[in-house]
């Protein structure tokens, strides 16, 4: 082949410019000329299609290097093209030590090899800091706020902004943008996760405002098209015994006659449509449990009553994939495992181990899902902060402490502490007795001995599996009943040596997990809590600026209705879990007199 | 241009074809043709030129991007081809809690915005599981073995297998590659994290033996060609009286006189070399303390006699880079920010902050020397384990607690609470006292109220910068002068809201960061600790077993010798930390009598 050098049509210009030669000469010339012309002619078209077919190849492998690199090194946004479902979880509460806690535990009940671990750890993607905008130690407001609007906010905001200015949120613009949605919880539905998708009020307490703004009541009418889990009370008028609002408002009665939503709130209902049995329509609202669905690790005894996260969310799933077949836009779906949270503010390793496994089981159904539907999808979970300040390890004496902690401790108990404590509690009211100290003080001691020998039966030995309970850890139940969830989840902790730092929140960075996909390694690596909603945004191809608009003039206009006093953000800044509220209910307000 | 199916040549064919022509019209015409011939000529070699020009582009476009791709997309593991740099770095005892302690404490200090973090953060690359084959909470000797050996074993081993028999580490095998290899570490380096690269013992506390296979006593002789750190006492005959070893061994004078070895003590001749004055001679064995290099917090008051962990890691980067300049293989360098952990072991956050932000400018260091160097290198760099259950976040009352912490109160310390128990002691002693409960409970109520107005205006007013130390904690820290380093501890602990499990280790898993390169996808994600081992190995393209060999051969035939009994796992599984060893000398021994 001729190299670059060599002029390429040398042979046609001696040719050409050889004009010296006699007629005759040149007229042999020319018949020859004429053959080898043809020859050459030949040779020079071949050479010409080599040179073309080359150029068109090496072109073409440039084409196919580039769109392959474009697929696969995608680190930027870019606008979606096709349709597009997002399945973002929310560990409520988990730290990175829940991981091993669980991983650990796991391999120990199923004897498994240390190798073996658990799907999210398969999908390790990053960690995300969790500061808010007033404290180092976020609540589950900021932080869901963080991802709702992809800004930082006050402990206590609900999509609302350190200014008391809504902000628009991601499920909120998704549900403008064409896409449908839905929340799957395990707790009140109004708990701030959930509401910070869905409304916006300035302290997340405010939740019967929060449920009538989920069902559709505001500016920007109904954007939620499926809600499962907790929290029945607040939808119900408070003549109803079962409720927990401030008003005698009937939101399910509203919500079924206004906004025209479908209503259940039992398993069997739930049950007609599980595994496609029958179509679930939308809009649909699913409340299983006036308050939280229980623990797992009670739940699992009482199934024909409520269903699990991983049912809810794949029943949400499969009914938002049908809802969408027709559709350009896919689904966002925000799922929570909320109660691993409550695990760690009760500081009970058992309940939170069950919690944990059965928010992984939902990771691996989504992933699943994902792996199975014809649309793009992706996953992306994180936490919102950490809770309870818990070690895989406690010290319990001034020695040199071990190093191990026992799973097995974890793995005997058979009930929650939480659900234990209400026992205890139902027990006393059967026996006319209050919790109160004073009621206890008052026992003889017959009676006394009685209510032990009941306590280390019934609830020690066969709930917690513990059968060495000490004189003291039994005194403790009998004499401070009001605080029995705090020492029956002391007395598991202690003896699996599991160390706890607060019945509250910690400033821990928190595991992201993902299924990868476009877009998705703007959060890996260690990235603000924010760039976790601006993920959901980006990837979604929707923005919050419009819904914010919105909601600002609607609030704006009802102010000036109103004329109210803005509220001072000092007076929001006191954080007050739903967690505590709820517990208050069972008698764990009582600590404070410890 | 023509088209992929138009005849490139059919210009020139209809001309040779067309034979009817009179030939005075062919004279003509070929008069024409001449000039015509050789306009088509120019235009045919500029068409062929073109698509020449065409395919060289289009061709030399796939070969950059295929190298682009090869060098950005690497996933799997490659034989390197080019010399090659390896910088493992170990934070010992630093688990996740430790870098949003330090963050905030830093934005803090600094007064910076949220969004302006550590170095590490910038680099947070995956997680790491830690549990060791004797205990689901790993000791160093175990976590290092994983990194030195890529093989799960008990506590206490250093690089020993469960069965007993030594495991070639990567240091030793990268050495007989030809790499040159080093070991900074700001604790003993026959501490257990440097000895488990460059010795085999059963057990962690035969110090006195890993300092003598540190020098080359032992079947591969010398393996190490740089070691700056603490620890100069396993090195001294226990006749000198700074000695800690077992017999009267002069290693200094062995590993000079036998071995070759350059000796430096001090910071004086450390600073000859301090940024390239001089060339280090090597091997090099520097040994700046007796036994620890003081915690950072303590160091920045003494800097005239310890060098800083940052300050030795880059002049062995500068040594090993200049002593590998002709040569084919690049260098091993393993770098510990040893007393992490102790500040854990310690629950001292304040002591703990200014050792990870030490580390973290070391790691700074490090990724700017790769940057600048012309040999290709990686950096990694992990923990073996969590130290102390850290948590930032600490519920001080039974009432609900806060969501804060206060980063201002480690602001305030300038000295550890180590340094300021010794300073305790040191008082004790120069009055003649010694740290006894008796010699406490003899004094008299002035000598009493005098020895508690000393602790309170000297060691807690100037050394913890707490100005409202309650009676109680005055009470404690006179009456219980041994463990006075715990009660320091946890005063500024308590006020800044800091929580603590335990004096030990614990099972959460630890951050992985990387500046990125050749096969680190491997150690992306959640990965087990002998993941990171395996890295290292195939990194430097070395294989441990030909190590393994010679290590078990010479084991075998000393046995023969010997015929000693084979030491049992269950006396090993017992875990004694050298930071225990090391402290029972200050008194904190003391602390199980608590």
């Amino acid at each position: 082949m001729a190299s670059a050098t060599t002029p390429l049509l040398a042979d046609d210009r001696r040719n050409v410019d050889d004009s010296r030669m006699s007629d005759s000469e040149d007229e042999a010339l020319r018949g020859q000329s004429a053959a080898t012309h043809s020859g050459r002619s030949l040779y020079l078209r071949l050479r010409e299609v080599l040179l073309f077919v080359w150029a068109l190849l090496a072109t073409a492998g440039i084409l196919i290097l580039a769109v392959w690199i474009s697929h696969h090194q995608q680190t930027s946004f870019q606008k979606p093209s096709g349709k597009r479902n997002l399945v973002f979880m929310v560990s409520d509460g988990m730290g990175p030590a829940s991981l091993s806690l669980t991983r650990s535990f796991r391999q120990h009940v199923e004897g498994l090899e240390y190798g073996d671990t658990l799907t999210l750890d398969k999908h390790f993607w990053g960690s995300s800091r969790t500061r808010s905008s007033s404290s180092l130690v976020t609540d589950s407001a900021a932080g869901a706020t963080a991802f709702g609007c992809a800004k930082k906010s006050y402990n206590g905001a609900i999509a609302m902004l350190p200014d008391h200015t809504p902000c628009g949120t991601v499920l909120e613009a998704a549900k403008r943008a064409g896409y449908m949605t839905g929340l799957v919880v395990t707790t009140d539905i109004t708990d701030a996760t959930p509401a910070c998708f869905s409304s916006h009020v300035g302290y997340r307490l405010e939740e019967s405002s929060i449920a009538l703004q989920q069902i559709g009541k505001g500016a920007l009418n109904r954007t939620v098209d499926l809600m499962f889990g907790g929290g029945r009370c607040h939808f119900l008028p408070s003549s109803d015994p079962r409720s927990c609002r401030e008003d005698d408002v009937d939101v399910v009665k509203i919500a079924t006659e206004e906004f025209g939503w479908n209503y259940i709130s039992d398993r069997p209902a739930f049950d007609e449509f599980w595994e496609g049995q029958k179509d679930v329509p939308l809009p649909m609202m699913g409340l299983f449990a006036d308050h939280d669905i229980p623990f797992e690790l009670d739940r699992r005894n009482m199934n024909d009553i409520y269903p699990s996260l991983s049912e809810m969310a794949k029943t949400a799933l499969r009914t938002l994939e049908k809802a969408t077949e027709g559709s350009e836009k896919g689904f966002f779906l925000m799922i929570e495992g909320s109660r691993i949270d409550h695990a760690g503010h009760g500081n009970d390793p058992a309940a939170q181990v069950r919690e944990v496994l059965e928010y992984d089981k939902t990771v691996a159904a989504v992933l699943e899902f994902l792996d199975e539907s014809s649309a793009e999808g992706v996953m992306v979970a994180t936490s919102d902060h950490e809770t309870g300040g818990l070690s895989v390890a406690k010290q319990l004496h001034a020695d040199y402490p071990q190093y191990l902690w026992y799973p097995a401790v974890l793995a005997n108990a058979s009930s929650s502490s939480e659900y234990l404590a209400i026992k205890l509690l139902q027990h006393l009211a059967d026996n006319s007795l209050s919790s109160a100290e004073a009621d206890m003080a008052s026992l003889s001691e017959d009676e006394l001995a009685h209510l032990k020998k009941y306590i280390n039966d019934e609830l020690v030995v066969k709930g917690l599996g513990i059968i060495d309970a000490t004189p003291e850890e039994l005194n403790t139940l009998v004499l401070y009943p009001a605080i029995s969830q705090y020492s029956f989840a002391q007395m598991i902790s202690n003896r699996a040596q599991i160390g706890w730092s607060t019945h509250g929140h910690s400033a821990v960075d928190v595991n992201i997990y993902s299924s990868g996909g476009p877009g998705t390694d703007a959060i890996r690596g260690n990235v603000e809590n924010t760039q976790i909603g601006e993920f959901l945004q980006h990837y979604l191809g929707v923005d919050t600026q419009e819904v914010t608009r919105i909601l600002k003039a609607d609030k704006e206009s009802k102010a000036k209705v109103t004329a109210g006093e803005p509220v001072l953000q000092s007076e929001r800044v006191e954080e007050v879990d739903h967690w505590v509220a709820h517990e208050a209910q069972v008698g764990l307000a009582a600590v404070s007199a410890l």
